[in-house]
């Protein structure tokens, strides 16, 4: 049930042409004020401003000729939602999202100005669910969820794959924790490529189904979670956890000033901007640093879709 | 007085081990919105967070060993003082910032945390003035002014030559103006190295000094200046005027609205954070885009220095 090496390796080159190879950027002043080695991922200037962009493109380049010409259909109020719907007009297919009608205006204009069909539904998992499963009957769609799928974890974790061909001697690398999908392909890409390199994830408190999944080896929901990571709001599935639980071996939690603080420092610092799940990963490094004190460290910076106008700062 | 091209490749490699070479960044979306080929040249990621840093280095370089020993003094409430108390620090001098008792906090504690001298004095310029040869004074250091001293234009002129080196088949460069140290710099290499290549400048109507001054050929200070872009509120000096008005024929100048319209889409589409006076160049470029419609077009972001709590949006 693991994906093997050469899928990683498959995915990379099948990808490629869609999605951007991110620079990984180095902050002499963060690098002094933590005593660390930090090297970051900028997922943040992937395309549609997220590594979700790498598993909705994998997604969908499997699907067959046929299955392509139905068209693929996501439940989304966030990121996955442009990235499958700019992922399926760059290769020529018809994407179907299911939004909830409180999801931010911004959000569904962006879906619609990548050229994405947009249904709306009650704001409840199972009115998201069975909008989607209309679709699939009606439309003849495929489902991509955006965290639950082999697919989608494979291409995730190309960023990982990407870090590690730039940097082969990092001593750990930490990423945010939310449904899974990019824990689950970085911890892969690690074992494969680097498997010196240890793969720690951050997730808030107010969202910390991964520890205790992780802690109790089965998977325990988030219950009405509550963080201003709001990619991270989502709990681990059958697909991903298993991967988690044999290659990751430690999720630090962190609380919502740490996030804000750590999004702080890298706006300020790097001049470069990235949402609050981001900098979950870096408030946790931080939250540590001393266990980290010399290492060398990639962070993967997994998105930068903020609203400009409402930060919490 | 004009500098010639010799100055600017010495000025190159005299201050690059102190400096970044900023990467050149583009934006499909920008590009596709625009219709112009758009190059953007990121000294918001220069070192202290902008394109002064440059200047400063060049200008401190270049004195005796005599002159480094008793230090340099400036004033400034802005990015230039961040740029002498670093690049003192950087090439072992020491610098003394005189700074007004309205300079925003964060300035100061910047300048400190660099290990300048700072100097309060009353928040207008006979103070300023007063104060800096004052400490020219009793501590023979040398003054350097922020733009209207001619190893200070040429290193600042360094960026320009920096993005015709990645990109020689410019049509337009655009800068914001100021001071006019980064526009005459920049009219400098572009003369020298790329003569093909037009300097436009972009500057605010609420500070619009250098668009009078350009139009009647002499040197019209502003009166009052009012304008979000912080770092372009002073006018035209002796040293740079003569270079401005031999090497560039136009400046746009762009209301506030579109400043801060400009600065947002360069947050939003590339998730790079620039200050509202790099914005301006940007707004400039919009402003006039028909102008410009499939042309290529270098914009220099000249920073990215901001208060992150107090934004215009």
């Amino acid at each position: 049930m693991i994906p093997d090496k050469n899928e990683i390796l498959a995915s990379v080159e099948r990808i490629s042409p869609f999605i951007h190879n991110t620079p990984v950027l180095t902050s002499a002043s963060i690098n002094r004020i933590t005593g660390i080695q930090i090297y970051f991922k900028c997922e943040n200037f992937q395309r549609m401003g997220a590594f979700k962009m790498r598993g909705a493109v994998n997604a969908i380049l499997k699907l067959s000729d046929e299955e392509k010409a139905k068209g693929v259909v996501t439940h989304s109020s966030g990121n996955f939602a442009q990235a499958v719907a700019l992922a399926a007009r760059s290769t020529g297919t018809n994407a179907y999202i299911v939004m909830p009608t409180n999801a931010p205006k911004v959000k569904k204009a962006a879906v619609l100005e990548y050229g994405a069909e947009v249904i709306v539904c009650p704001p409840t998992i199972e009115d998201r669910e069975a909008a989607a499963a209309k679709i699939v009957k009606e439309k003849g769609a495929t489902f991509v969820h955006p965290s639950n799928d082999l697919d989608v974890i494979v291409g995730q974790g190309t960023s990982a794959f990407e870090l590690i061909q730039a940097h082969s001697d990092l001593d750990y690398i930490f990423v945010p924790v939310g449904g899974g999908g990019l824990l689950g392909g970085t911890a892969l890409s690690a074992h494969y490529f680097s498997p010196e390199t240890e793969v720690v994830a951050g997730e808030p408190f107010g969202a910390d189904d991964a520890y205790h999944s992780l802690k109790e080896g089965k998977i325990i929901p988030s219950i009405n979670p509550k963080t201003i990571a709001d990619g991270l709001r989502t709990s681990l599935g059958d697909k991903n956890f298993p991967i988690i639980l044999q290659f990751v071996k430690e999720i630090i939690r962190v609380e919502e000033t740490e996030i804000v603080d750590a999004m702080k420092m890298i706006w300020q610092r790097m001049k470069i901007i990235i949402e609050p799940s981001s900098a979950v990963a870096m408030a946790a490094v931080i939250r540590e640093k001393g266990r980290f004190k010399n290492k060398k460290v990639g962070i993967i910076l997994s998105g930068g879709n903020v609203d400009v106008e409402n930060l919490p700062f």
